[in-house]
């Protein structure tokens, strides 16, 4: 058996999400389409991570097998990309391939993945635009980003996230995820979140992104998001910051 | 009769462009849909522009007559940005009303105007992105800036731009037209082409936009461009830049 990881690059904005479903344009299912024409095999990927409708992906993994034989490796970046492409703009698809590499046996795009990192993109301007909509979160009155830096120390290290992952998730047995950084900067209206850590909890990123925009906001505080991790309770941290502004940027493996 | 002019931002990557059409969804067929039922009458509208599919515009404009009374003028951008945005991300639309005021009797969105400006963004990094496919013209070849503005220079001024329009127009009576501004500017992997003037041809900015990226790679260069305007022959013009490079950027009026 070949087993093969995939990193991949995708426009969110006209997915219903990364995971497969039956009647609706997936980002997984697209490419399951297309690798399993280009393989002439049932592909079944397994993503590093599950992204949700609107949100966009520059580093996103999967893995798959396959048996001996087919299509080299090293071929498959272009074909499966010309397929993606097919009837598209300038020959990039929605979705493409950015790399393609065998694995060792036992290799597991989400099971071998160490960490993550992912981007969150805000907007803060007074004026809306259309042009932003699917990738930004615009936020019209102006954030304090000083104060947002503030709040966002206590969540950096090893805490219980069960605040910060969204109500009614599957529960998980653990919680507790460390944030290796967390980092806000600030380029004229726009203002970027980087947050990397050894995983991350379903939609702890847009919690975090949300609770932030809230302190920048004056609504809260350093001390408000200590007592949510203290607490941990939902209702403690802030809003889910809306999906387009959020990008996966990189997985991480040994 | 009232004579109202909007101006309008639209995302052009969900659209078959400005111009209604019976089965396609148009950016003025959507604003006429929404206008119409605000108005309890059929508004008809007039763009200063006919923007081809793909294209955005931060400043399109467009006119309309309304008779007497009815929803005032200063309630109408808040009443169709709502009913535009429903069901969209975060309360924007890929339409969006930015402006609208009463104007004198005989204005109209396209006689009355004086000018337009445009902007062309070229994204020249090696890596093509799904994520930047519908917003410019990604070329992976490294562009030489200081040849595309040599080339640029012969097409300021007054000039009959034939060869700046795409064949297969219908027939004009007169291809002269003034640019008085055209110029280009790099930020890191984006070249931003900014040309004004007192009207354009058809495709004739995706056509000076693809003129000069060839100027860019090496292939033309000033005479080439003076040449081509000179024999008034397409031919001698460079290729169309894709129209997902292309954003309307204001409407000059008197």
């Amino acid at each position: 058996m070949r087993n093969i990881l995939i990193t991949i690059a995708y426009d969110g904005s006209g997915f219903a999400g990364w995971q497969r479903q039956p009647n609706a344009r997936t980002v997984c299912g697209e490419l399951e389409r297309v690798l399993s024409s280009l393989c002439g095999f049932a592909v079944r990927l397994e993503g590093s991570s599950r992204t949700d409708a609107g949100v966009h992906a520059l580093g996103q993994c999967a893995s798959f097998t396959l048996p001996d034989g087919g299509i080299p490796t090293e071929h498959l970046v272009k074909a499966a990309n010309d397929r993606l492409a097919k009837d598209r703009l300038e020959g990039v698809g929605e979705v493409m391939l950015l790399s393609a590499r065998e694995m060792p046996e036992g290799f597991h795009a989400r099971y071998s993945s160490t960490g993550k990192r992912y981007l969150y993109r805000i907007y803060n301007g007074p004026d809306k635009s259309p042009l932003r909509r699917t990738r930004f979160y615009q936020v019209s009155e102006k954030l304090d980003l000083a104060a947002m830096k503030e709040a966002a120390a206590p969540l950096r290290g090893t805490h219980d996230f069960k605040a910060f992952q969204a109500a009614g998730s599957t529960p998980r047995e653990n919680t507790v995820r460390t944030i290796r950084s967390l980092t806000l900067e600030q380029e004229g209206s726009e203002i970027r979140l980087w947050v990397s850590g050894d995983g991350f909890l379903y939609r702890m990123v847009r919690i975090i992104a949300g609770t932030l925009v809230e302190a920048g906001l004056g609504k809260r505080n350093a001390d408000s998001v200590r007592e949510a991790l203290a607490e941990q309770d939902r209702a403690l941290a802030g809003h889910t910051a809306p999906p387009q502004g959020l990008y996966l940027q990189e997985v991480f493996f040994e």
